[in-house]
């Protein structure tokens, strides 16, 4: 499989780069109306931005990510630092709204990334890049979820997971059709996720009701 | 350590695959209640599959189990969605039965499986084998239930662990008295932990009061 | 790197083992007031012990540290079969207060003993080796509230976690300006992290209001 050009890796760092903080800003505010300290916030913010895809490489046998590049690392703290102080920013209305974009856009990187990795290394073509595609880009947010105590989007009706995993099935199975095209290939695809994505949050679109299964039970 | 027969490998096979779907139409209607959508629904189905297995396999540093037979997946997301589209009929009273059977036998059997893989690694005998057959029987049910906000197992007084753990340091503590009858002694333990377990689905036996360190306290 | 003198590694592995008593006992207090039974409360005593150490190594890629010596996971589960049963012993003022400090000496030595694990394979220095020094440290603690279905530590106001944090990242700055010392750093990191910790139980210390993002809003 042709290797990505440098162009694109550099691109595709700066989009990771620019995932992590938003990964990390989000986790952190959804957090802080709980009365987290900054410890706390500094481990939600951190296991968010990195949680998914070092799971992704455990279940690979391979090294995790960040111990060869330790930026997601300083850059997930760093964003989470800045989000924790300077709440009355990242909570302005704009502000919010690029964070909510930009965390749209890593998970369609992260997803779309995770998935050509893992076909790269022939590893349970065709259902483990789809099933470790959207777990490097939902795991650390389930993480976080449940360590939080909070309800984990599994539960809930956001329009989140869906359009990763309807993403994802689509590179998976178009990338053989397209061989010498897995840049193009690779991209249209990230960009349909981030297009459904972006949808749903301007139209606060969520699951229809006839695909819920039941009406929420809470109690 | 002798190999398993071929036909007997053919056998566990089958019963691995009717455990795969026990174990994802039970989840399944375990989260259904909760309002959850297609999508979580898999989700859920998948991860109580294959968690625990998983975890095991990690914790061996072996390659997972599905990465070389996506059927353990295929299989699992075929029951979830069945399970989901067909609640009517999973829920009516004698099919449900015989997924809650299949469930118990599903988790005998995982559960011996994996302490036999374990033995046959020498990883940590005797007490690794006893912990990682526990795991895999039940670690995909526990990440279920924090994954959707539910008490664990760990909290209630189902009888549903112990026989599992039971069987499973029986089969360890026996195996080294039968050399060259591990096939049977596999057997053995594997009915011991079903029929407990299908004694305590039947007659809807739990954990005795006086077994309980204290009454319940939730708030 | 200097290796730790043969004194040194009898005397780790008894602290070791008395922090693992800690943990244990602790954690079986935990959650007995939830209603638990035995085998409930073994589970949580063993994940407490063992859980933070095992995520470190399958992060590190290296073999888990239980796997080759046993005793950790022996120890883990008499002390919670004692705990379990001799409540009263265990909960009386003395005792009790015998074990938080206890506990706080585990959570030292295991961060630090860790970030030294971690560092002598040259992992990620040096955000990775504070990483997983306060991950061994609290990781174990952080399964059992989430398999409890209790409030995380990251959610609440006690001096648990920030000491440790703090200790190890002084350790990870100071380890290289002291070549040939590294045992006398470690204890003084250690002691530094005990001291914190130890003064919190004393005199009941929670991270101060300031510190918090907003005020606790559950419900």
């Amino acid at each position: 499989m042709q290797q990505f050009s440098q162009e694109l890796q550099a691109f595709e760092f700066w989009v990771a780069m620019a995932g992590t903080v938003a990964f990390a800003v989000t986790a952190v505010l959804a957090v802080v109306p709980r009365g987290i300290d900054l410890f706390g916030a500094c481990v939600m913010g951190l296991i968010t931005a990195i949680g998914g895809g070092t799971i992704r490489d455990l279940v690979l046998g391979v090294p995790v990510f960040w111990s060869s590049d330790l930026s997601y690392i300083w850059v997930a703290l760093g964003a989470s630092v800045f989000a924790y102080y300077a709440q009355a920013l990242v909570t302005s209305k704009h502000v919010y709204a690029i964070m909510l974009y930009l965390d749209g856009l890593a998970v369609a990187m992260f997803a779309i990334q995770a998935a050509y990795k893992v076909i790269g290394l022939d590893f349970g073509v065709p259902l483990a890049p789809i099933l470790l595609g959207v777990v490097t880009a939902i795991g650390g947010g389930l993480m976080r979820d449940v360590l939080a105590g909070n309800q984990t989007l599994l539960m809930k009706k956001e329009l989140y997971a869906v359009p990763v995993t309807l993403g994802t099935v689509i590179y998976v199975a178009a990338l053989p059709f397209f061989p010498g095209s897995e840049i193009a290939v690779s991209i249209v695809c990230a960009l349909l996720i981030f297009g459904i994505r972006a949808a749903a949050i301007h139209w606060k679109l969520s699951v229809p009701d006839w695909a819920i299964a039941r009406p929420k039970q809470d109690d």
